[in-house]
């Protein structure tokens, strides 16, 4: 017989990523990109980097980033991981803290990563669906399981939860680890870092790619307690002992240290938002109450799908996922105010207003 | 019962990279680091680079390095992975390729990764004992077995074997995966590229750590069929799609297209250890016969580990495995010449010659 060996093969359904576009006149509000530059420390700390140093193998514990985020939320550097962007980290994470034979669980509606890790690390999962206005219903995660991970704000659906719902999750889940995915609680989210310090079990990852404009680099990290910090560590040791590059390690340090942009890009992206959704709604949309650098929107007398496609024609490139329930609607990012008008120049040219 | 959540943690051993040292003023011989800097080309591309771009994902094929590989080993693009760094390349080779019920093997001297990888993704191994000469022997890797994965050159013996060894490699093991891992090869020892062409089932790893001089940015890659690749590309975008950054792609390429460079590191590391061996030899040391940038070394009425220790007090940092059979062995990466003088003249102080 021949090609036994291809019986080892791993078979896998291929994860397909965001479209990506060689042109470069597009409007691009689809993969949640930030539309400003990183810092200007960042760009500097680039321009001035001794390329001689990468002859060396990256601080294997990346101090300096992890010391710089340590600073900034206020825990110790034992209580901060770093990993190859939040995809990465959360990969870990699957490997490192959901090791039962009860399924993990998280909501229906939720970042399209979490089943491909699962299926990838062979780990069981159970979902419970967001009610009809998309949210999260705390009491549904009272079962006993194997793990619990939920995005706060969520994907694709804008919406974030409040403190009171991590207490009450950590209420009904202290028999296993709550991992609060916030890649996008920087544009108006309330944060659960604070609540790592009362649960040992709690565990909350964040991204410099969205609200740090660092997507390229590739950062991610995760603050929790000491106990769950070293087994991400010596899963992460046994995996890639050096995940975060020397470049990456410097420019994510330049980027936490220049605060007073960071903020100012937030809240940059935060009024655009607010602009959107108020002329989004005045067209007839349905906008949800975003919490993130996107906003997730409707009309009910409108193919969604077909607005995606009209406006592809446009060089306007949103996204629109083909998936049971939110299959009319679609998920724009927060581009620049000028981006944002050509966006909403093409979408009243197609509803012809 | 209290912290029931921690039995759902991974219980991992974690591994203890090599030593890393603040100090400046050392001779770090201790990582298989190259001594001389990245291409000029590098440091003009990073120095250049548009920090602003950075705030969009990278290529998601991350196409300008896959194709300078390909041009560089006159292959398909099609036929080239690339990861973060070589461990995050062999590590989803792991998670592809050795998907079989049998156990893989692999030399019992070898990358000490290896067990920790099969620990991690629970694969069976089996080892066979390199020979009283460190030799690795192909008749041994006859029986069925899950697939196959040899450093060529070995490490830490620093030996490598000719393309005879992979062709009787290949034919002994049509019905699994055979993996060549080159991460030494660019410093003498043989590629087994070509043969890539030839067997469907033969991969071959390697990686800008060592002979590029980019260990600092985590550049890794794998050749071979369009088969094999396209399982990794499917493990490896389930794992995370992004993992090889913007800065990373553009410096790699650029550390390809300067072959003239890259060649002429690699000739004076070559020449320096052909004279490092020598002078030692004439010291009465046994150095094995090394197609890498590392000797492996000992000496018959010599305590290695003393010598080890010796070296460290005098800021000199060599490595020491404490492994059976070669804990009376040293590991020395080969230093410009400026401080291999320096190794030398500090040997010689210790032996009083």
């Amino acid at each position: 017989m021949e090609n036994l060996w291809t019986e080892n093969l791993r078979n896998i359904e291929p994860y397909v990523p965001g479209e990506q576009s060689a042109e470069t006149d597009i409007v691009k509000i689809n993969a949640n990109e930030n539309p400003y530059p990183p810092s200007p420390k960042v760009a500097e700390v680039i321009k001035n980097f001794d390329a001689d140093k990468l002859r060396l193998y990256p601080n294997a514990n990346a101090t300096p980033l992890k010391q710089a985020l340590a600073d900034y939320y206020n825990v110790d550097i034992k209580n901060v991981f770093v990993g190859n962007g939040s995809d990465d980290v959360i990969a870990i994470v699957f490997q490192s803290v959901f090791n039962s034979n009860l399924p993990i669980v998280y909501p229906d509606l939720t970042y399209s990563f979490y089943p491909v890790w699962c299926s990838l690390f062979n780990i069981k999962y159970k979902t419970y669906p967001v009610d009809e206005n998309f949210r999260i219903h705390v009491e549904d995660y009272k079962e006993k399981n194997g793990g619990v991970i939920i995005p706060n704000p969520n994907a694709p659906t804008s919406i974030g939860e409040d403190l009171e719902f991590v207490e009450r999750l950590m209420e009904y889940n202290q028999d296993s680890v709550v991992v609060i995915d916030e890649a996008y609680v920087d544009f108006g989210g309330i944060s659960s870092v604070e609540l790592t310090k009362k649960y040992e079990n709690l565990l909350v990852t964040g991204t410099f790619s969205k609200s740090r404009s660092l997507a390229g680099l590739r950062i991610g990290f995760a603050i929790g307690s000491e106990k769950l910090i070293s087994v991400l560590e010596a899963v992460k040791n046994s995996y890639n002992s050096y995940t975060v590059d020397s470049l990456s390690i410097a420019a994510g340090r330049a980027s936490i240290l220049d605060n007073e942009y960071f903020k100012s890009t937030c809240q940059k992206i935060i009024n655009t938002r607010t602009r959107v959704t108020n002329d989004m709604r005045a067209l007839g949309f349905k906008v949800l109450d975003s919490s993130t650098n996107f906003i997730f929107a409707t009309k009910d007398d409108l193919c969604m799908k077909d607005l995606f496609a009209y406006l592809k024609t446009k060089k306007v490139f949103i996204r629109y996922f083909s998936v049971p329930r939110i299959e009319n609607y679609v998920r724009i990012s927060i581009g620049t105010d000028e981006e944002m008008d050509i966006f909403l120049k093409e979408v009243k040219g197609y509803l012809k207003v």
